[in-house]
């Protein structure tokens, strides 16, 4: 790993973010475990989380610049089984790409033995209010990344 | 029961849709039974496809004619449960009532055996663009209720 | 009021939990406002709380002492919308009733001005390992209002 | 490709089953879409329907036999939008693979233009009683495969 590389990965280590689960009685499904369709809504609260700890391209600031940002891929990994009652801990992290995308990858946390039970992560594009692709980063997360990702 | 009475009640029965709903392995909880929040979903179910028997009061009708509808009150009876592999029979009824409102009752029956497992009913009121509540039922509600509840 | 009533309530006033909401993009429907729905999960998260500020009630407790204890009845007032971003706080108080019954209202209120969103109710039953109704009081339910509702 | 591989891709291909999905209003999102989480759910719908066609794997089979058969692995592909009152179709294909997995392959189609709106994958492990994951295929399973699977 040459010495830029190396750099780019020590900044990108540091864009992650932190956010606490509680599995709601109504997540687990009549095998007693997490069903496996609410980890995307785990996976939101980390993008969530992640959006507060690094304004600016959150929901609403793609609405006020006229972008919405849609998924278009998504993959998940099941580990281990939450029940009802744990707790665990969704880390988020923004992964620099080449193009007009947002990408995380996201580690999921059991908090009673720090055992990771699920991973994944997710592509968004940019589409502007004509229902077109970005091909281009949008200005507002050019700025973004200029902000937080510069050395 | 005065005659009047009586013509109104028969009317009212005649508004009436019912669907099918089939229970999700997603929709079951721990117990192996439902989730009682599911059922609000299944009153919607049956709401929508009254939409479509009776057209002219479905989400996007109140859309393209400058309304929302939003749900003021809801209740909701669980009588029996509904398990996986289940399948079900949702009756939504038009409720003739006063006012600025659309109000629905909801039974859902358990083919398997005919039973009645839920009971419920709901209450939308009429808010414009500019966020205020329709003291008076808007005109394309006016028209809908004239074509379908005239004797 | 009688002086035992108003004793009564007294006691029942200090029976209420409280637990923080974030409105999850994912729950907000095409309005822009939280989809009705939801606020059954709200209720959860306030019934799940009230379950860990006052220990013995929570589901696990019912499953270890062979029972279940399903919601029989629901109602939901809908007052005010939560949009996305937006946080709010659901009060969960116990309801003091006669019978087997566990009875809790609910308020939501809007954190960013404090206003009242959502009120509701639940009541449940309890059900033993042979799926019979109890028509008494189980014993660790008793144990329990022993503990929290006496002086 | 050899004629017995070109047979077997045969065989796989028959293994298929659709089915329709509407899409609710409680589905779609603010941005007037249906929310990246649910087509885990239109899987799920695929899945199911694929266990009617094709009777010996679903949830209660499983059961039956002693074992749970959870997801470990999904991917999620977005190409297109689903808007509210659309309807659309779940293709879900048995994808033979080796060891002692079940794969499934799904694409979902907008019914009103033939556009594929979304694609994915999941696959399943077989956990006996006791917690373990089993290293060869149960014997229902191996029933099931020899039935659907040869000529």
């Amino acid at each position: 790993m040459t010495r830029r590389r190396r750099k780019a990965k020590e900044t990108e280590a540091a864009l992650c973010a932190t956010t606490s689960i509680r599995v709601r009685f109504s997540e687990v499904d009549s095998m007693q475990v997490v069903w496996h369709g609410e980890y995307v809504r785990y996976f939101e609260d980390g993008r969530e989380a992640f959006g507060r700890t690094y304004p600016g391209i959150g929901y609403m600031d793609f609405y006020r610049n006229g972008y919405t940002a849609p998924i278009v891929d998504m993959q998940l990994q099941y580990l281990s089984p939450l029940t009802v009652d744990d707790t665990a801990t969704v880390e988020t992290r923004y992964m620099a790409v080449a193009g007009a995308k947002l990408c995380f990858e996201y580690t999921v946390r059991r908090d009673r033995d720090g055992a990771v039970v699920a991973r994944g992560s997710s592509m968004q594009v940019f589409v502007d209010a004509a229902g077109e692709m970005a091909l281009n980063c949008p200005p507002f997360y050019e700025e973004w990344k200029a902000k937080w990702l510069k050395q």
